[in-house]
């Protein structure tokens, strides 16, 4: 629109500017955010477009994957990430779980108004420099602006879209009896790093949000040629709130061994400190796998030699219950059930 | 999850409940909440796969399209629709003037905390019964919940996807100096419905939105065998907007017929008493079409033998213009610049 901006409009004062209600109402205002700042970032051949949609190449063959993400996290900066990085990550690896290689993401804006335009404008380079980094590109996108005490800042929906090889199958539903369950590093990264932020707790030391994009974690595991049923990205909720799930879909119980499970020093003092429990604590650059047992050694070798999957570790059996319970041999030789989280432990923590 | 839901908690109680932070926190009570709303109403084979994204069929030959919307209509419940059947049938819409067949949808919910059960359970079944009627299912969704007063009763983030058959090519870069320019019915009913209900005006005849699915619209169009160039659904902004849109990617001028505008008396009636343009008032359920202009009459009956473009009328001529200005011929004979919506004209009205 350079020759309307030429005609009509100064530039966008992006340094001490702010979102008003006509950034988002469809006509000149907008046109003008759109090109200045989300163009600008996170352009692309698809964006250039500038139709209300992306027009995509054909996919290739295999099946297609399409997950959906609302991030609503608060605080919208915090140690080791965004609110605009956490957005492109959180649904690659909705869509990367699934054993699809993620292709295409959009996202959709919903901006209160007075928020600045400098952290929108933070917000959006931190969203293009993840989605490079993961060679995932946001072909296309939607921004709203809603009145000063009807939002939050901002809140972004990404959605993604990935390609299944032919014969790959991965969900929640395949965990089997005698199945190994792997975690790829520590547990409760993420949400302490938001309650530490949220809180302004001074922990000794600084704990820092573990937000990732896993698919290239996820591509190395299925190289190694594991035989691998079920993978998952603990996020909300936590390692336990998953593994019930998954423990539900698939029809089985599973067994945790509390002395196997990676939890960083300074996330198990702050926990202790809230009094809460790791397991119930959201990550945002792990994943869970669950893989046939003679196959264990193997994925693990391969997760372990991962940048991502370092501090990778095997923390139970998947067996035969009813009940579907998951449980946990716990350190100090007794037992415990490992239940889903019941109420609301950490809000809007993603 | 009936084990679940057997052994612990109690139905959610839809007619007097409230949305509660432990809803989006990823447990039990956000578990629930899904089987027994989303899955409920909008239940198809992909969302019942029950992993955090959807497996979907190879899609078959050709391009695939991308389009996402986040919705913020206010007020949520209005003449002729919701925030539900809007969030499906403008993602639907906006998929299909690529000339793409919408193929899924996901959907991602931003709920304020002590929202009602029962709106939320009335908004899902009208978005299902949209997604039925469109025969576009939704495929995977999210539910996050915000505090009080950091959101506004619900937002409702759709994206589509939709595949294009080879060989055919939309794009408002497409324009030609020739081509005439149609519309598929009235404008501004959607936008003048919104702001007659939120302003609590007693126009004598209720006016009613237009929000509708085209596709079916749009295949017939393209089945008329006219050769279409552009087609574009003016949404926000209105026709106005839609097509200085238009006219900046093709690089062309636009004449329109102010006679052969089509507005329903009562829109502009309420227009006149606002201070409102019709051409800058937003549809739901309208398209622009410009096409070759010896197939005008051609697709124009095309467009008139569907439900949906019964008042359909040619409204103006693509020409060469290097400032791509969009200009009317008036009823009184003069000529004026159509120019861009410069400012917020109606705020979250979709």
């Amino acid at each position: 629109m350079s020759d309307i901006r030429k005609a009509y409009v100064r530039p966008l004062d992006i340094k001490h500017g702010r979102v008003d209600m006509a950034h988002g109402a469809g006509g000149r205002a907008m046109a003008q955010l759109i090109e200045e700042l989300f163009a600008k970032y996170l352009g692309n051949e698809y964006l250039a477009q500038g139709d209300d949609g992306a027009l995509l190449p054909p996919p290739g063959e295999g099946r297609l994957v399409m997950a959906t993400d609302a991030h609503v996290v608060s605080p919208l900066f915090f140690p080791g990430g965004d609110i605009g990085s956490l957005s492109v990550h959180g649904t690659i690896n909705d869509v990367a779980v699934m054993g699809a290689k993620p292709l295409y993401l959009s996202a959709a804006f919903i901006v209160e108004e007075g928020f600045k335009l400098a952290d929108l404008a933070r917000i959006v380079q931190s969203m293009a420099a993840a989605s490079l980094a993961a060679g995932v590109p946001v072909v296309t996108g939607d921004t709203k602006v809603v009145e000063r005490g009807k939002g939050d800042g901002v809140f972004i929906t990404t959605t993604g879209i990935g390609l299944v090889a032919p014969g790959r199958e991965l969900s929640g539903r395949c965990a089997r009896p005698g199945d190994a369950i792997l975690v790829s590093g520590t547990l409760g990264d993420h949400g302490m790093a938001i309650m530490a932020e949220r809180e302004s707790l001074g922990f000794e030391s600084p704990i820092v949000s573990d937000t990732a994009a896993l698919h290239g974690l996820i591509e190395a595991m299925q190289d190694s040629g594991a035989d691998i049923h079920v993978l998952r990205d603990p996020t909300r909720g936590g390692l336990a709130t998953t593994l019930n799930e998954i423990a539900r879909q698939s029809g089985v119980g599973m067994m945790l061994e509390e002395k196997c499970l990676p939890v960083n020093r300074a996330v198990s003092a702050a926990c202790e400190f809230l009094g809460l429990d790791p397991l119930y604590v959201a990550n945002e650059g792990k994943l869970v796998a669950i893989c046939a047992e003679r196959d264990a050694g193997k994925l693990l070798a391969a997760m372990c030699a991962h940048p991502l999957g370092e501090a990778a570790a095997i923390i139970g059996r998947v067996h035969q219950d009813e009940h579907h319970f998951v449980q946990m041999s716990t350190i100090f030789g007794g037992k415990r059930i490992v239940d889903w989280l019941s109420g609301e432990q950490l809000p809007r923590i993603c």
